[in-house]
């Protein structure tokens, strides 16, 4: 299955089935994130019988993040092994992870809005989203691939002078509503980590790796996270992104106003997004 | 005023003022962030007559995290002035942040229970709480200290063996249920930083510093945070802590099973916490 979160005229959102170009809404589920709180979210899902949109009728702003406000986003640094080997580094043995607030998300083809004071090294990160789908704590290895509700695309838009004023990257990472999320969530049954993941700007690819290039597997992180502390449905780990990012060019490369971002992963979508400061 | 999340016999919670050595529940706020979250909640803490209970006949059990599951924490490295100067550093231009979630929180005086994969190099940091009352983005000074609610204790316990895996501190500070904070809330007309604050193990004092020592002030801290996301009412800013950490002792000195820990800020009140591994 396919899930959207929704953004209405009529200003509520709702949690969406997308299939052979229909959005059926799933009722009574404000978002993919409230859906994925109820155990019985498959079932309910599956027999989505609400108001149906044929997604060519959908403008890009009717797009949501597919979980909007998610409770825990937890980043992880340093994973893509052949980015890695590349800088001569060794494979790290435990994941470097950080944190985002769930307001750093924004919608899939929303625009990006950067404050002047943090416009000056604004790169990108292409990354694999796991969203979970169930409560789980000190999960083992089945546990841990059962607890993944499924897959989304983020970019983990990143302010690297904000990122490296301090030893703590957080707040490199927080800015308000710039960090997309969707378009769609794709279940775990239909997605498997392999295919591509690139990132254009301005239709010149920056980055392209593959999603099962990574040292620490989606369900490795949802096993080590959770002996640290519980996750939730609607939590999102964010696993890293591959080389390319514009701070390791040289000369640096950095988004500017007006710049358009596109990043997709095969097999389940595109985030398109465009850079704007104020 | 000084406000208190109290845990009742029928498993649920209620914001309460404390004075004169009676709780008095706010009727209607399920607990004190709940409470923050209405714009009218210095009105109605002011006229509480709910159910009343006098503090002597409350348990231990009876007190909750004053905030019980914060939106964020947003906590801060490196920020006591003699503690920096005597480690040799400068002065920071930026406050250091890094992001605890929610789950990490626990009561003022609950065991911290901590698993015993994570029970090696268990350290205390007794720090001055910072929570919001309302939101606030882009603050200027006056702004940023017009959104603090109040002040409370904080303890940012960290497994230092986690913290030092990678680059990035948050694995070994978010472990669940390991940060107690409370047991009240003291609204900032009532409490100016400055007194003491210190922590005790097993009757032993480790840290005793001055809570106006800080190179960024709690009014610092609202506007610097609130130029990267939005501060929402029971956000809590956790200062940093004062020299004497476990970890920067010779030798280094840790918490073990049955220690007591007694995290203490004059004109606020104490943590009492028992440590339990598992």
């Amino acid at each position: 299955m396919r899930l959207a979160t929704l953004r209405h005229g009529d200003g509520t959102t709702s949690a969406a089935v997308v299939a052979d170009g229909i959005a059926t809404d799933v009722v009574g589920a404000a978002d993919v994130g409230a859906l994925l709180a109820d155990p019985e979210w498959r079932t309910r899902a599956a027999s989505a019988d609400g108001q149906q949109t044929a997604i060519d009728g959908l403008a890009p702003e009717n797009w949501g993040a597919v979980i909007p406000r998610p409770g825990k986003v937890v980043c992880v640094g340093l994973n893509y092994r052949e980015h890695i080997l590349e800088m001569g580094r060794e494979l790290p043995a435990h994941p470097t992870l950080f944190a985002k607030f769930g307001t750093a998300i924004t919608g899939p083809y929303d625009d990006i809005a950067i404050p002047a004071h943090a416009a000056d090294q604004v790169d990108w990160e292409a990354e694999l989203a796991v969203v979970i789908g169930e409560r789980v704590r000190d999960a083992d290895p089945a546990a841990a691939a059962a607890a993944i509700a499924g897959y989304s695309v983020l970019n983990d838009i990143s302010m690297r002078d904000f990122q490296n004023r301090t030893v703590q990257w957080m707040q490199g990472k927080n800015f308000e509503a710039t960090t997309p999320l969707g378009p769609v969530l794709v279940t775990a049954d239909e997605f498997e980590p392999g295919p591509s993941i690139r990132c254009d700007v301005n239709g010149e690819t920056m980055q392209d790796g593959a999603t099962d290039d990574l040292v620490f597997t989606p369900a490795d992180l949802v096993a080590y996270i959770s002996a640290i502390f519980t996750l939730e449905p609607g939590d999102v780990i964010a696993t890293g992104t591959p080389g390319g990012v514009g701070h390791a060019r040289t000369p640096a490369r950095y988004l500017a106003d007006g710049d358009e971002l596109v990043t997709t992963i095969d097999g389940i979508g595109a985030l398109r997004n465009r850079i704007r400061t104020r």
